[in-house]
């Protein structure tokens, strides 16, 4: 009915990490991946056309913005989000939870829309109860928009997502901060799987559905409900946050997760800083989505290859701030073949990024994007050649 | 020395209208032609390779902004600004003192830079005693970014556009403003006249140079400084600010000007209407700069051919904002041939303007340059084929 399935092409010998497909009707997407989140139907700062020439396979939209603007039964109305934005590839969708819950918080501190929205990050900061009201029922919260009154609850996210005609979707869970204690990340757990199973009778049947697994930092909670899911006929399964205080915790929270699942594609959500990308495809993770690599472009940083500069310490970025960029006619990375690094230095894209020129953040997203996008693909070909080990000890531990 | 000459190729037999191309060591332009202004080797929003594909034939950047930031002699170090920014193409720049003149006003009123600079239409408004202190010396003024103090006269000016590197660039000058009187605009235009001597003398013999007219809205004064200005040796002449409090006051200046002017290519500075450009080309103008196009796109406002419903009264122009336009599927301009027409619909654009997304204001900035370049090429197709007339009469009262 969907077009969707998932091949696996090879296993790891010494890790859980594994090439596959995930075919969809939209076209194929070669696992590991990493998802460019197109927040608003665009990848910030980037059009589809962009998305074309950075050759990225799929991009995820996030249902809570389109809901409210320009609305689904707008984007319906005009065929699905593929004609929409005009990207004729695979999309997936979130299920709106996340942001219903966390974003009143940018609204009440009036964080300007234009390049700062929170998707997440902050989200234990966030003031629950002013914002956002979760029962059983679902949650009702406050547009970051113009402050209207909405709700939201499986069946609702499973309507939007249909209007929206992605190819992935994702069921409606509660995601829980690291600041909740046990006994309430147990109970949004036990809504979670209440809603999975709604999310499953609700959904659209054109749509691939992943569930999502919770339970916070806590190991009991994490194995049953990745049992759980597991055990439900979903098409996929994403390991939805908290993923706990540190690196450490994630790794932990995989280690727990992944061996009780089966071959179904994996994906996480909201990761995508480089250490963790070799993590998590080293536990098993199939594809992440990540605001990462345009917002931190957007704030100046720029990510670096290990030969070039890069490394576990600078998180492969490089700063251009700084002053010794100023006249440096070297490209951010000479190992880079992005069209940003083909034509521009150094010290223009920092006198753009100095002046604030609109320009720079488009030119930073494509070299950071190209780069995720390169780097998944030097995974994909270690695994197939049997140097996944190999990569990931020159990235992490080049001189 | 500058490998630089106007060749008229036709002129009009009903009007002052002319094709021709002005040849550089960087290419040619081929006139009446529409400059993309780049203040800071950028036109907002766009990159070199936009421009490429745009097949923009030039562009002009603004020495203040340069001077500034990143810093004339940066670029020099960096070769020049066509190594800059990446822009093999023919490069005007005006003299700087315009921008001195006017810009400690958005200062003051600490207007964002980003989107949102000044960059003269508000000059009346300038107080210019307390930002800008002019004597016959040169202007002191305080920099639109850090408010320190810096000075500039017709020598520097011409050294700064030497460091730049430009193809084309102009005489210092004083720039009037409408509400200045008759004896404070003879002042200036005198100043003005003995400047033009000195930029001669000082300017970089690589460069060509272009003197400029001044002489406001007053007729003795703008015939006393055509007759002073064609009388000296430079490559081309342009026709400064102010032209007057209206559309009629700008004309009869050009009817008063042109009359007096020889062969050589004549550059309005900083007009950019579509009604303008006709009614200018009519009179004998080559080439214009304005920022109109990317400024009035990225607050909404997107061209149209006559056929699909542009006209004098609506300025040629769509606007986004219209709820009409939220569910349109069509492009801007079913007649247009620009990549954002191509792709994407107004419905999806509404959308991006909307939500402030940033990749909305270069996918206006596309199609408004693109626009104004077709309409340049239409324009100089109909000089070609005695039809200027024609053309205009189609544009002015279609029905």
């Amino acid at each position: 009915m969907t077009d969707f399935s998932f091949e696996i092409l090879k296993e790891d010998k010494n890790s859980k990490a594994r090439i596959g497909i995930i075919h969809t009707r939209h076209g194929d997407i070669n696992t590991p991946y990493f998802v460019p989140v197109g927040t608003l139907a665009t990848v910030r700062s980037l059009d589809s056309r962009d998305l074309d020439d950075l050759e990225s396979e799929c991009t995820l939209a996030n249902t809570y913005h389109l809901h409210l603007k320009p609305g689904d039964e707008t984007i319906k109305k005009l065929g699905n989000l593929h004609k929409f934005m005009s990207f004729n590839r695979p999309i997936f969708t979130d299920s709106g939870g996340f942001q219903a819950f966390s974003l009143g918080f940018a609204r009440e501190h009036n964080i300007n829309k234009l390049g700062t929205i929170f998707t997440g990050e902050k989200r234990s900061e966030v003031p629950e109860e002013k914002f956002a009201h979760i029962t059983d029922e679902g949650v009702n919260f406050k547009s970051i928009y113009d402050g209207t009154s909405h709700f939201m609850n499986p069946k609702k996210s499973m309507e939007i997502q249909s209007n929206l005609g992605s190819d992935i979707i994702m069921a409606f869970d509660e995601c829980t901060s690291p600041l909740n204690d046990y006994n309430y990340t147990k109970l949004a757990m036990k809504r979670t799987h209440v809603w999975a199973k709604e999310s499953l009778e609700f959904h659209d049947k054109n749509q691939a559905l992943y569930g999502i697994i919770q339970g916070g930092w806590f190991e009991d909670l994490r194995l049953e409900s990745a049992k759980y899911i597991n055990s439900l006929p979903f098409d996929g399964i994403a390991i939805g946050g908290s993923l706990g205080k540190s690196k450490a915790d994630m790794h932990k929270i995989l280690d727990w997760t992944i061996p009780l699942l089966d071959k179904r594609p994996r994906h996480l959500l909201g990761i995508g800083e480089i250490e963790d990308i070799f993590e998590c495809v080293h536990r098993g993770i199939d594809t992440f989505d990540c605001v990462m690599p345009t917002r931190i472009g957007r704030r100046g940083s720029l990510y670096l290859n290990p030969e070039s500069g890069g490394n576990l310490q600078n998180k492969f970025r490089l700063h251009l701030k700084r002053a010794e960029f100023k006249e440096d006619p070297r490209p951010i990375d000479p190992l880079c073949t992005c069209s940003t690094c083909k034509r521009y230095s150094r010290a223009y894209l920092r006198h753009l990024y100095k002046v604030n020129e609109i320009v720079y953040f488009r030119l930073a997203a494509i070299h950071n994007i190209h780069f995720m996008l390169e780097l998944m693909k030097e995974i994909r070909e270690s695994i197939k050649n049997d140097s996944f080990k190999k990569l990931k000890d020159k990235w992490f531990n080049h001189p």
